[in-house]
């Protein structure tokens, strides 16, 4: 009996769930992180403990065909020892990212725009993904939350500065944050999703800097876009939590797509379709 | 009897210097770190000691007319403290930018553009400072060694990801890092002076992305000393590290001038200005 294992899993938790070779869902559950990098020994047991319950009573953990999207998959080593100790029928091991473009567009050519905290964009075509982008907030990461939060406390200092009108909302900002020296030292301890706090306000707000700077990051996201492209026309999905807003933002620049299914449905259409073998 | 004494500290230590009224120098001398503001009880001994040492035996430390430029100067309530706390005839602490601006031009009106792992920028008329940017590297800093750093390694993954041509230079950073991952890696780690570990590199290649960088940097230190300017054509005083390469860059624009000494000499010849009182 062939059975189908989903799992969609980094560094805060785990999603599975398992379906027959005709696709009827027979199980889910969520567990426990599973960020196959930085702590194996955990990932494998929230790994089985997800998996054994999205089972259920329907067969054992070696009828399993599984496609994993876990944190931590870009690093072979790790993918090749989780492999060897799962007691999986066959396993395979790939990047959120991955799953996340099968699950949005399943075999279909298309572009795949993820918009949240971070950022990072693909293409796929003719099965075979493409990503770039994804740097992290250092080096890119542009258009994301916490780029957008980022460069909104820039411009405020830029503003007091001189080299733009100081806005109502740059004012604010800076007296929220205690002054120049305060936005300086808030942006020296700032992890991204303290940045990406600031995404909220900026997509619904209507003052000038906020409405210059959503301009300029759709630009960014519209570069991305078309680098992808390569002058064709091919659908666009957007995903994550600012995907919708960009997907207004760039509206009649291409054909633009719901996705399909979210990235665990992607797992679970890889493991059927047999992508994992 | 009035001496006077120009102090110049930081993060890693400080230099004192001692003069009597003519200006004529009495001692110098060199001592540990004296930061205000993250610790003072360590700062207050520091300067004591190199006062006293610098003093010698011309005089109590009550005769001293003292400006000290000092790293945590720009929390008030540090700097009233410790202004108390010493024991010189009378006491200004001044940031380190104010004493480098007065070192460079002494009364004289004109522009001074600091750039070294970070990045700022002054005018003085008739006296008074305006200092803008220096904003640190995470929102500003421009055209500094770490923002030189940090972008030529951003413009290696886009490069990478297909926005530009990946030159012999981008390439060999890439592989140097250990891949695209090696890069996101260590721009997750890197401080400020890591990433200004890659400046000397920059302002030495030929390689097009490297110059092509330099173009941009060099017009962001031209867009500071233009807003500073205020169409006004005052000489410009370029200083640290990056400082000659910029002058290269830029001469021309306006009259650039050598500075008339260093911060040291400017917190001296502030106290002996009596600006100090």
């Amino acid at each position: 009996m062939s059975l189908f294992l989903g799992l969609d899993g980094g560094g805060t938790g785990c999603r599975a769930a398992v379906a027959d070779a005709s696709g009827r869902l027979l199980g889910s559950a969520t567990g426990g992180p599973s960020n196959i990098a930085s702590d194996p020994a955990g990932a494998r047991a929230n790994i089985l403990a997800v998996a054994a319950e999205a089972l259920g009573s329907h067969g054992g953990l070696s009828d399993l065909h599984a496609v994993l999207g876990v944190a931590g998959a870009n690093v072979a080593s790790c993918a090749a020892q989780m492999i060897a100790e799962l007691p999986f029928a066959d396993t395979r091991i790939v990047s959120d990212a991955v799953i996340a473009v099968k699950g949005a567009l399943q075999a279909g050519d298309g572009v795949v725009a993820a918009i949240g905290t971070g950022s990072v964009f693909a293409v796929q075509r003719a099965g075979a993904i493409r990503q770039i982008g994804g740097s992290g907030l250092v080096l890119g990461d542009e258009a994301s939350g916490a780029w957008l939060g980022r460069a909104l406390c820039a411009r405020a200092l830029r503003a007091r500065d001189g080299f733009e009108p100081e806005t109502p909302l740059l004012s604010d900002l800076i007296a929220r944050l205690g002054g120049t020296d305060g936005v300086i030292r808030f942006s020296l301890s700032a992890r991204p999703v303290d940045f990406a706090d600031f995404a909220p306000l900026l997509v619904t707000s209507s003052d000038p800097a906020t409405l210059a700077l959503m301009r300029e990051a759709a630009g960014e996201v519209e570069a991305y876009i078309n680098l992808l492209q390569q002058g064709q026309n091919l659908p666009v999905t957007f995903l994550g939590g600012l995907g919708p807003t960009y997907a207004g933002l760039l509206d009649g620049r291409w054909p633009i797509r719901p996705a399909l299914g979210s990235g665990l449905d992607g797992a679970l259409w890889m493991a059927r379709q047999g992508v994992a073998a």
